[in-house]
């Protein structure tokens, strides 16, 4: 991810340092497991972690650039990084990654940085949650135009609308939560998973310690239908933020203008055209969606392993994993801010609710009819007529509303009393049952 | 693809029966250059194409159980088609198929289909670009915004606007062109591709026969790559589709009704809301490209076979094949009549383009006021104040045009008269250059 | 989903009788509510109740084309359905919908749809579960060679690979089991989800008749963040179909030949090669993994609908839903039986794992040298060193198994005795952990 | 793309210092064309174009922070950059950009990137198809059994092998050209590509002096099937080095082991067992592969962008269009590496084709006995039983090869001799026409 859309917290996560740090945990949990076992001298045990953790806490850019020199001559990642702690920590150093194997250490530590990223990303999801919620309730009873086919249907409250985009957040923030615990998971169990080298107890110790649980079946590796299922999840949640987004860019649309983005003091929308204030962080957002999302086509491919494992997965981790966290991390915090600062133009909502002659009320007109002894299929047919006329004449001079073409029909007017079709067509007759609702959504 | 989005012209190439004629026609023109090379007796081709051709004419139903009835004991559909082949031809049947793999009947045969389908695309894509030209043409001259972020940016042509689908839309062709003649080939070079058994004058004179070329190197198939790049152009295509749909749906939106698909008289938009006229058949075509653009990720996990070959690829390209092309042939013709028959409204447009105060020629007043002599940071600031005072108190009873705060601005007023800038504030300046790009697009 | 690749029991689901008699049931439950609620007679939703279920009962291929006969006309199916509706059941259909939208129709019984065809899919998971488990049992102390990068690794045991994929599907049973939770949801709540027209008790009333809980925040349509969620699951265990596939087709080549699909008596493998037998099914597997997988990028594009809703994605889910669960549901039955009849050869294990002269036990060797006292980096060079010795040399006269190689060599017999190196090297060493590894897989 | 896997070459393409190059260019270029117009001072063209060269040449990472400043406070890329070059030029910088818009700068710079692009990639190509070429030719006669389904199918040449893999990357190299062609697209045009305050000689003098052509029409932007299309062609590609890396680590396989990858001396292949030479590299590209193709989806869901522009394809492109082609640039450079240092067995190729018997000549056995007089299916019912029973015994003490079993048949040797059927197992057989296919693919 370009470092426009990256967050330092989420970007220090998947830095060398960061892993290395978490390697080293590892390997030392895993010394105090196997001394705890006899496997090795409790003191060297010891020793590793007061040395590592030395090394650790010294790490600098030169100690980056000795493991790059390393693996330049071994091709080998981790091979390169304990022969750097080797270095730092001496002859205690052989105790260190016995019997384990490099994917023991690699898929761990994964899992750790998935868990980490994971925590960032529910926080983040809180804060979006919050942004809508104070919307929802700021206009609870603010009414607006629903729109089905991108035509008038009928009044809903601007509230109702934040309320469903919370709801779907707080089902994504459901399913991280699952996608969280598919991978915070601990693999320590051997070349081919057969703990061959490795008592079990080891992989226990270490998974307890860093907040993980056991594999079930690994295999060298971590099976990798959980990474799939994880960036499912980042998926679904990055369609959710498009999917507001586009509600936002739809609002601010030049004919709509019933929300608008904030616009900074100083910003320029366009070069050639001063005039333009875009909705440029949403159709940002709707960008970072597809990005995040493209994530899954390879994260499924790499569940096809051959065999106890292959290693085509890596190349698309190192940058998947970072990429997708670090693109939904920045768009939902992106998110959050411009929905807590969203320009809110009630009037306009009226406006453009009350913009095509009333017919927007033909839903309730026609049970008003059927009410009165219409049938179906007839109150359809005079509904649908002079809803059709009202909007063909829409701004012209021989325009009429939709209330006037009714009751100058005396088919209707036989049956219906203005008053009765004036019942009909108020606005919030549509807010009934938004407090149900919001009790639903939202709690007490 | 379900019947409700299939046209018979194109469900029809994809039929069983059409696939068994390709393959009779494979295999009896393989036999006629076997007879050629003397391979094989010349009587028993002949008798292998006349015996044939009578059975091809008069397959019915019953022919299709009975091939289904040998392939349920072969499980193996092209051993199941010799077999019934044999009972219809006799004795000479065993010349048939001939050091030939079925891979050189069905890669051969899907190389056909595939043309025909392209065949009827490209004809589809005509009728999409007559009725784009149509509109184009006739709206040449009709003024209305252009819209970038979804805001008013300057005005432009309606014509200009379909011109640019159509130039899209050729693209397209010619990109439909390229695929064909990627997937117009003949492989009839046996078990592994190596002509061990057959002469490659076999495969020259059955490509000749049905206009295909060969493959340069086939191993048993036909290497892949060709039909993901197939795919591919399809998925382009599909894509053109939904941004016209696109343009179409925001056109048809309440706020804007500059334009409107079609309604049919008896049609119901809603069952509840007797006055909805939705854009349905736009709608529908935005899904339609979604399912079309699907094939192409399985198209290219299609690419990498093991070795010579595996089959992987052929269950993916049952379904593929034939609900991409019928899938995209229908959505192409539904297009060209939505497109065909869509209303235009241009009173909408001037409305809608006057809607913003005028603001929408900032760009050509700042171009003015820095000829006028300011520079290019004033004029900015200048012009952005304006802008954003029209903007802000639009419809509200204390609101000016853009033209009016301007004037009321002697820092402007100093510098620039009335007329000069009415002379930057008409749409017409915007079409000076119509005329040319309609030479590019269209030709003289 | 082509007929080739689908069951009677899912398709049926998908069949339009099935829509209709569940949209049926949608409505006369829906009147009953309205009964209950005293908005309608109760005598008429009796009379609905009745003539309805009788009309159900009734049938028949001509009820089909008198509905495609009225969508024909009016060009919307619920409207369609409603009005044959009102012909079998007479005056009281006027109060039949009332205040619903079609989308609450549709919706719902896309849910109800949905959760059937997920019933089927866990019946399906059982049954691969129960042949996994098998194979899993029967050679749970097969001793075979783990292969990491298609290279020879350490022992394990064929009865581990299967717990390895039996753990997998049973996270995708349970990935399966929440997707169904996602989508067993209604929507009764009117044009724009207001309930404006109708009392939510309606919906309540029906939700629990179906079994199905209420949507939180419904927008005429269920929001398709939860059909994405659901087609996601539907793909990763895909993917554990191909993942396993893969498996098979590795063990059957002919170099390794450890294991074999059944081949049927009268089956031919090959037109052209009559020796061959290859592992279609497994293949097949793979490209239908691929076309399940297809599902997710238009699923997830579903998600983005324009305000309220727009329909874009019905023509993709008319498509989708029943090609992935068609699709899925053939994958795990075929998958179930290949694995149940699975030809396994432990003797070609054997022979396998003994072909590369022993050094696949270098790990084991390495911990022995490093217990003896080298340092790693040395036990490593000197283990490295004979490994690659006898890897060289394999099949050639001058070769030597690796255990001769490292007792040729001074700098290791010094250091260990040759039975502490037998000891290294028997494959037993790597079953130590698999009853462990069972109980945790299949429990006690 | 993480460093691991990029190339500096290409990386610098995608520096922010060589977009600020290309946009002083163009601009500079265009200030040129105005003067030529005489709608600008041709002094200051001039002025513009020496102190900007002086400026671009003098370039650091002071500027590169300077312009971020200015970016921070307008929020916009361009006007940040324009400001920047203003304090680098003086007074006459009031004639930069004039009438155009920051797109015309943006999408036309992006062009020249993806043309420099695509010029390294097509010289990696070269460096792949020699590799290839020399590979074939080495190989040419080289004897290796072909495979389909994994199982021994019939002989083929290793030079065949690759000739086939040159020939579908020669079609790649074709189709990056075509691809090439595409994207090489100019647009100075103005806000929505009307050319209003612009001569569409500007964006002709442009456009040659870069090499490009001028797009037909513009809206802002240069359409976006361009670049989808672009990355199509990117994405087939990919998809050749994973059939190819496929093919390598297939034949690495420890029971095949007919090639291998280069293995360094000091490369370590496993921390755990020192035995190990892993075909990374071809597993590497395999997961590279998937990264690349990842780009399609996005860069499909870039085309539908609203009227006559949104800016949702940005962000997307910032990321996938350096990551797409530095990951191909680098599989590709990878890949020839690879193969040309790729080590070759082919003595274990003739081992492995002799493994099973001789069955894999039960093609040829096959026609021979039609040539001596056997139906076709009494022929194959034959030499599928012998070869059956052939395979069956394989490695056991009672096993017999595929000529032993025939000839002690009498059916079989009542109509054929030894030697005729001795002539139909020489593997040489397959060969025949090696020659004529090189000739198709590498010329005469």
């Amino acid at each position: 991810m370009v470092p426009r859309y990256s967050r330092p917290a989420m970007t220090a996560i998947w830095s060398a340092e960061n892993r290395y740090r978490i390697w080293f945990e590892i390997e030392a949990l895993a010394c105090e497991a196997m001394a705890n076992l006899g496997t090795i001298p409790r003191e060297s045990a010891q020793n590793i972690r007061r040395r590592g953790d030395e090394a650790m806490a010294a790490f600098s850019d030169a100690d980056l650039a000795r493991i790059d020199e390393i693996e330049a001559e071994t091709r080998h990642d981790v091979i390169a990084f304990l022969t750097w702690l080797a270095e730092k920590i001496g002859d205690d150093s052989r105790f260190v990654h016995l019997g384990m194997t490099s994917s023991d250490v690699l898929d761990t530590c994964l899992s750790v940085q998935l868990v980490q990223a994971t925590d960032l990303l529910l926080k983040d999801m809180d804060v979006v949650l919050a942004a809508l919620k104070k919307q929802a309730f700021a206009h609870k009873n603010t009414v607006t135009i629903g729109r089905s086919h991108g035509i008038h249907a009928e009044p809903t409250s601007f509230g109702l609308k934040m309320a469903g985009h919370y709801a779907e957040f707080a089902r994504n923030r459901k399913r991280l939560e699952t996608a969280r615990s598919e991978i915070a998971v601990c693999a320590i169990s051997g070349a081919v998973g057969t703990f061959a080298h490795l008592d079990p107890k080891v992989e226990a110790y270490v998974a307890e310690k860093l907040g993980l649980s056991c594999e079930d079946v690994s295999t060298q590796i971590i099976p990798r239908d959980r990474h799939a299922a994880y960036f499912c999840a980042l998926a679904v949640t990055a369609s959710a933020i498009e999917r507001l987004a586009t509600e936002v860019r739809h609002l601010q649309r030049s004919e709509l203008r019933e929300a608008e983005e904030f616009f900074h003091p100083g910003q320029k929308g366009s070069s050639a055209m001063p005039h333009k204030r875009n909705p440029v962080l949403s159709e940002n957002l709707t960008g970072l969606a597809r990005l995040v999302r493209s994530a899954i086509v390879p994260a499924l491919e790499n569940v096809t392993l051959w065999h106890e494992r292959d290693i085509s997965h890596s190349s698309v981790e190192r940058n998947l994993a970072p990429d997708a966290t670090i693109g939904l991390d920045f768009a939902l915090m992106r998110l959050a801010d411009m929905m807590d600062k969203l320009l809110i133009y009630p009037e306009r909502m009226e406006a453009n609710l009350n913009a095509l002659g009333g017919v927007v009320h033909s839903g309730e007109v026609l049970l008003a009819l059927a009410k009165a002894g219409f049938s179906r299929e007839d109150a359809y047919r005079l509904v649908q007529k002079h809803a059709m006329a009202t909007w063909t004449l829409l701004g012209k001079p021989e325009g009429r509303s939709f209330r006037e073409n009714l009751l100058s029909d005396p088919e209707v007017t036989q049956h219906i009393t203005p008053s009765a079709l004036d019942a009909a067509m108020r606005s919030e007759n549509h807010l009934v049952a938004v407090d149900d609702i919001f009790k639903k959504v939202f709690g007490a």
